[in-house]
C-alpha cells in the first residue's frame, strides 16, 4: 500500500476542527486567485466573476468502486477527481475558477488519508473555495467535486454543434489509462509504469478548452467513458456520425503494444475509459489549434464509425449487476 | 415507513438511463430558469449571471447519520438538504440561482426512493442544473448538494461584519425542529405534528437573505447548529459578543412548551440544530427589515450571552464517537 506515512491517527481521534486546520494550508497554495473572493469558512464561497456566463459540474467518486487503496493513495485520488471535474468544465471552453469538495468518511479513517487527499486536489491547480466534511458508517469513504468555471465572454461549446463536414480531433492521449488500468487488474503494473501514472492521475489538457472555444470548436466533450462511446453521444447530440480514421489512431494503439498486446491496445484506444483527453469538432478549413490532432471527421448519418464502418460502443451503467 | 407506492423496483433493476428519464421530468419544472442558459445533460451546466458576483455552498447528509428512514421519506430528505444549502446561499445575502445533485447509492436502492429525493429537491424552488449518479456498495446513500446564488450587484454578507451597537434579529421560527426530533426520539410525533414537520423538511426564509443585505445587514448566518453555537461563530469572526435577551426569545419557547416541556423548550431555542433560520446584525438606528424580529445587541467582548451573562455553547463534531 502506498502511503504517506506520517500521521496514523484516524479522524475521529484527531476530531474535525483540527483537521480542517492541517487540511486548510495544504489548499491555501490553490486558493489565492483573482476570482475568489471569499474562501472557505463562511455560510459560502465568494466569487467575481465577469459577466461572460459560469459553467459547473459536479462528479463523485466512491472508495471500493472507483477506487482501490492498494492501487491508489489518498492524493491519486484527489489529483484524478479534480482533474476529471476540470476536463468537464474545459469541455466547456470554460476556464476553471474553482472546486468544492464534499467527503464522507467513516471516523476511522486515516488523518494522513485525508491530507494526501487535500494534496492531490491542490495539484489541479485550481482554488478549492468550500466543503463538507460528513461522517459516515464504517467502511463508507466517498468524495464529491463541484467544478466552476469562467466562459469569461466565450459561447459554451456543447455537445450538440458538430456538423456534416467538420473535422473531428482529439488533444491529450488516449487509452493510457484504460492499458495502465489492465495492467494493475493483471499484477504487473511494472510492465509500463507510465500508463499506470495515467491511470492514477489523469493529467487532461485543461488549458486547451477555453483554446478550442477560441479556435471555433463546433462541440466539445471530455473522454470520460472511451472514444467511441463519448463520440456516440457528441453524434447522438448533433444527429450527424463521427467517421474516425484508424490510421490517426494507430501511433496511439502502438504506444501500448508492448505492455498490453495488440489487441487490447486497439480497445484501450477507442473503449478505454478515464482518460479525459478533450474530443472536439472544428470547422473544415479553419486551422485545428495546436494540442489538437485530427482523427476524423464529421459525416452525415448517425452514430460513430471507424474508417466508414459503424461501431458498437461497449454500454456502461452504474448500476448493473 | 413513509414511502410512495409507485415503484418497487430497485436502480439496479431500472439501470441509470431509465432512473435519470424518470427524474428529469420532476426536476424539469424548477429548472426552467432566466439564469440556467444550459440544463443537465453536457459536461457541464451554463449558468448566466450579471457581474454581480457570485456564492457557491456545499452540503451533504448521509443515511444512518443525517437522516433514519423511519423517521423521513425521501422527499424530507430532499426538500432538507435542498432548504440547508439554500439558506446558506440566503445567508450570504444572494438570491440562489442552481443546485447540483450527486447521489451515492447502492444498486438495491427503490427507484420510488430515488423519485420521492427528486421531488423534495424541487420543492426548493430552484433549479437542478446538474449532478451525478454513483454507485456504492450495499447500505452506502448520501447525497452530496452544491448551491450557487447571485449576489445581483450587493456586497457579500459575512460572519465577520458585526459591530459594536448593532442589534442582533432573527428571521425564521427557534428551537422547532429540535422540539420535532426530540418528539421522534421519544416516540410521540402525533404530541406536535408541526414540529416535527419544521425537523423533516425546515423551510427557511429564504428570499429574506437578500432582503436583509439590502437593508443593510452587517453579518448573517443560517442556523444549522443552535442559535448559540451559530451565533458564537459570527462573535468570533466579528471580535465582539452578541447579547440575547431571553424576553425576545420566551414565546419561541413557550410555544414548544406543552410538546417537550419547558426545560427541554428552552435547550432547543438556544441549542436546537437544523432550524437554518437567518440570524443576523444590522446598524442600531436602522430599521430592522419586515420578516426579522431584534433578539439581542452586539456588545464589545466575545463569545454569545443571554441577558448579559456569558452562554458556553454546546460543541458538535461530526466524527466524534
Amino acid at each position: 500500500m502506498r502511503r504517506v506515512a506520517e500521521d496514523r491517527r484516524t479522524v475521529g481521534e484527531v476530531g474535525e476542527d483540527e483537521l480542517l486546520a492541517m487540511v486548510f494550508p495544504i489548499l491555501a497554495v490553490a486558493r489565492e486567485s483573482d476570482d475568489v473572493t471569499v474562501g472557505p469558512g463562511d455560510d459560502a464561497a465568494v466569487l467575481r466573476l465577469g459577466a461572460g456566463g459560469l459553467v459547473a459540474t459536479t462528479d463523485a467518486v466512491v472508495h471500493g468502486r472507483d477506487w482501490r487503496d492498494d492501487w491508489s493513495t489518498g492524493m491519486d485520488v484527489g489529483a484524478k477527481v479534480a482533474a476529471q471535474n476540470l476536463a468537464d468544465v474545459a469541455a466547456m471552453g470554460a476556464r476553471p475558477v474553482a472546486l468544492l469538495v464534499t467527503l464522507v468518511m467513516a471516523a476511522s479513517t486515516e488523518v494522513a488519508w485525508v491530507l494526501d487527499l487535500a494534496r492531490g486536489l491542490a495539484t489541479g491547480a485550481c482554488p478549492v473555495v468550500g466543503g463538507d466534511l460528513s461522517s459516515a458508517p464504517e467502511g463508507v469513504l466517498t468524495v464529491s467535486v463541484t467544478a466552476l468555471g469562467a466562459l469569461d465572454g466565450r459561447t459554451p461549446v456543447l455537445r450538440s454543434g458538430a456538423r456534416v463536414g467538420d473535422v473531428v480531433a482529439v488533444a491529450g492521449t488516449l487509452g493510457r489509462s484504460g492499458a495502465g488500468l489492465v495492467l494493475l487488474e493483471t499484477g504487473r503494473p511494472e510492465a509500463d509504469p507510465e500508463l499506470v501514472a495515467v491511470h492514477r492521475r489523469p493529467t487532461p489538457p485543461i488549458a486547451l478548452g477555453p483554446v478550442a472555444s477560441s479556435a471555433g470548436a463546433t462541440s466539445m466533450v471530455d473522454l470520460s467513458d472511451g472514444l467511441l462511446r463519448d463520440a456516440s453521444r457528441v453524434a447522438a447530440a448533433s444527429g450527424v456520425c463521427l467517421d474516425l480514421a484508424w490510421v490517426a489512431l494507430a501511433a496511439d494503439a502502438a504506444r501500448l503494444d508492448a505492455a498490453v498486446g495488440t489487441e487490447e491496445a486497439r480497445d484501450c484506444v477507442l473503449g478505454g475509459g478515464e482518460e479525459h483527453s478533450l474530443l472536439a469538432t472544428f470547422p473544415s478549413g479553419s486551422a485545428v489549434p495546436e494540442g489538437f490532432r485530427v482523427i476524423g471527421e464529421v459525416r452525415a448519418g448517425s452514430g460513430v464509425a471507424l474508417d466508414g464502418i459503424p461501431q458498437q460502443p461497449r454500454g456502461w451503467d452504474h448500476f448493473a449487476g
